[in-house]
Parts: structure tokens; C-alpha cells; sequence
């Protein structure tokens, strides 16, 4: 069986109720499922976020069970068919996520297309390789920055173009995707919010409400419109410390 | 002896020369010496990067090495009088700092009082116990988050307030300060732009363009006005790793 994965920047959109903007999406990623299972561990309080998802999941038909409150994670893990890894701080996340020997058996169940994984922000940057492309304040320290592996390039969620009146001396967004192809060979697909990323397979294709910018090293940033074939991109090589 | 810090949130302000808002402290901090040793390692173009700080230096009477450029670099660690540590990605600093075997002998003579330590930004940060209240991506990975810890106490660089007509649903500056209060009983001192610290021995004052923002876990944020004595802020208690 091929992986399913559905890759969000974000659970909301400004001005929309959580999912909103992607509910075709979700319906179809969902289809003829009954049971998902949430990873709440962005956050801090996991029994009122699980609450939300619950809340805004239930136009889809599912029942939402939080995997803080299963009683075998391990065996949870090896019977459900669809894990949702919720936003928050990605390096409280990938944290737990190791503390709580997550990342190998979800990465070979979804490998083998027996789990379908469906991520917001940190948990769409948790599909990536590495967390070395999250946005997040590093509030605590994970053993290694490698994250689930379910795609072979890096994707920043949230992706923020540069204010134009801005006096902030700070690095845009783009500025800090730049240092990291100054220390890494590996795409970075910037994902607005509103976008997402549905995978397949061999296929890969970006839908959403806003484009993306791709950044590769040596390249000029390259915009996506939603419903772009992105299926080459799982093709490329990724080379992590590798000074340009 | 006692320690001699001048911690900058960041070397340039919006419309001004490199370090101009900044003139008197540095003027105040260099007296009396003649050569600073700089460390461009949170940036990528070494030779580039300490051109450009020899340049905007040399108002202040001081000649400018690259410690990058020196034959013996624990030596020159032990006979230095003055440190300056560049900003840029915080994460390529410290691990670089850590390959270098920089953090003990740096934080041993300082402490000491033999050698007088300058940060802007990431440089800024790494004067901390830790790198976990960095604005930076993590685009390689340090063995450890510990850094300096020349104060105790964290600072959060480039504060920024929130945009208030913003669309955006990324976390604000605040709110990933608040994560790290989550996990860490530490207070962390938002410096804005324009702003700093002068450290010496058991004296801490905060100084420059604008109003610092001091984060603690259980207490609103407290405003601090340039001039304010915060030496108290010496003698509180850090704890990481401490959920809230």
C-alpha cells in the first residue's frame, strides 16, 4: 500500500473556523476512516487541546481519541489508521516524541501505507527529515533534531514574506531559510498559511488558499500555485551538513 | 576583579550606523583598551563579517582580529582583554563555539574579570545559561543548548511586541516566551532594539532607546525603562527543565 499523508501550515486560518479552509481536503484525507488518533504534545495542556480537535473534527465523522490517554501507546501505534500531530513548539514535540519512542514505528507503519498522517504546522515540520526548518523557540532540548522522515526535503510552516515597512532589524523569514541552505543541500518548501501538501505515493501535489516559495541552494526562490504536481520534489536529494 | 558585560540586542538600529545608538556604552566598555578579539562564527562569511565590524569600530580606537584568523586560538583566549561575539544564526555560533572548546576558558576568564565580554544578538544570547530564548532557526544542531552562562537569567534579543493588525497565526514573541516559561523557571528580559545591559560584578543596568520586557512564570510581564538598576536580577533563581 502507498503512504497518505496530508500536510497542513496551519489548523486556522484567519477569519475561519479551525480547518475551514481545508475541509475538502480533510473529507477526502478522512474518507471511510472512523477513529484518529491525536498527538497533543506541542502543547502544554493536552486534555483541553485534545478537547479542540475533538470539537473542530466532528463535521468529519470521526471519533478523535488523544494518545495521552491510551493505555498501550505502543500497541495504539501498530492498530490505528490515522495520527494526527497537532501544532505548538516543535522542540517540546520532538521531545516527547522521543521520550515516548514514537518516531521508528509511526515512520515504518506509515511507510508501509498502514497509517495515514495528518500534520499542522509542528507537526507538518515533524514529516520533514529534521526539525531544522520550524519557526519555534528551542524551549527545550530534543537528543537529535531528527524528526519522522516521511518526506525527503524540509517544508516551513507559517511561511511569512518579508514586511515591506518594516524597521525590525531581525531576519525575514526567507533571510533564515538562507542560513539554513548555507549549512544544508536540502529544498525547503516554504508553505503560506492556508496551504498544504498532499502526498501519495509518488505523487505530491500543494493545494490551499495561497502559493508557495521553494527554496533550493544555489536557485532563486520559485512560487507554486495551488494544484501543482510537486511529485519531483520527492525525488531530490537531501544532504544535511553540507557547507555551500 | 570584577566581570565586565555589554550585552546589545542587536549592532544596528533602523536608520543608524552600525552601533551608533549604542555609542557612549561602547566608548564607556572599550576605554583603556586596544585590541578586541571578534568572533564572527554565528555568521557565514568570516573574513567579510570582521571587515565589516574592523570598519565600524574604528571610531572607537580599537584594533579588530578575527579569532578565526589566529594561529593559536586557546592562547589567544588566555591573553585576550576584550571579546566581541557577532550576531547571526545562534545555532551555527554555539556549536561552532563548542567545536572550538571556546566555553569554559571564555566564561572562566570573564567571570574572573580578565576578559571584558561584548555580545549583540546571538552573541547577546550566548551570554546566557542557555541558547533556549533565541528568535533563531536551528539549521545545524549544537551538542547541548548550554552556552556562556556569564548572567543568570535568559534574554530574548530583537524583542518585538505584537503586530496588532496582524493576520498571522504564528506564535507572537510573547507567546513563545510563555512556552518557555512552560518548561523553564527562568526569567527571561525581552530586550527591544536600541536597548542593553552593562554587567559589572554584581551590577546590572539596562540602558539605550527603549523600554525592556521582563518575563517571569506566575507574573505579568514587567516594563523596565532605560537607566533602571536591575541588579536584583542577578540573584534570582534559574530552574530549566521545570514544568510549570
Amino acid at each position: 500500500m502507498e503512504d497518505n499523508l496530508l500536510l497542513l501550515s496551519n489548523s486556522q486560518t484567519h477569519g475561519m473556523a479551525m480547518f475551514e479552509h481545508a475541509r475538502d481536503a480533510l473529507s477526502d484525507f478522512l474518507a471511510g476512516r472512523h477513529t484518529l488518533y491525536f498527538a497533543p504534545y506541542a502543547g502544554s495542556d493536552y486534555d483541553g487541546y485534545t478537547q479542540t480537535i475533538k470539537t473542530a473534527l466532528k463535521p468529519f465523522g470521526v471519533t478523535v481519541i488523544g494518545l495521552h490517554t491510551v493505555t498501550d501507546l505502543q500497541q495504539t501505534l501498530q492498530a490505528a489508521e490515522v495520527l494526527f500531530v497537532g501544532g505548538g513548539n516543535s522542540f517540546r514535540l520532538l521531545k516527547t516524541l522521543e521520550q515516548l519512542d514514537m518516531l521508528a514505528p509511526v515512520r515504518e507503519r506509515v511507510s508501509r501505507g498502514e497509517l495515514r498522517y495528518m500534520g499542522s504546522s509542528a507537526g507538518t515540520n515533524m514529516a520533514c527529515p529534521t526539525m531544522r526548518t520550524t519557526n519555534d523557540m528551542p524551549i527545550v532540548q530534543p537528543n537529535s533534531f531528527a524528526s519522522f522522515n516521511l518526506i525527503p526535503f524540509q517544508i516551513n510552516p507559517h511561511y511569512q514574506d518579508p514586511l515591506p515597512a518594516s524597521t525590525h532589524m531581525g531576519e525575514t523569514r526567507e533571510e533564515r531559510i538562507r542560513e539554513f541552505l548555507d549549512e544544508n543541500n536540502v529544498p525547503v518548501l516554504g508553505l503560506r498559511e492556508g496551504s498544504w501538501l498532499r502526498k501519495r505515493g509518488t505523487q505530491l501535489h500543494l493545494d490551499g488558499l495561497a502559493n508557495a516559495r521553494l527554496f533550493r541552494r544555489h536557485t532563486d526562490p520559485q512560487e507554486y500555485t495551488p494544484g501543482t504536481d510537486l511529485s519531483w520534489l520527492l525525488t531530490e536529494k537531501a544532504i544535511f551538513d553540507q557547507k555551500a
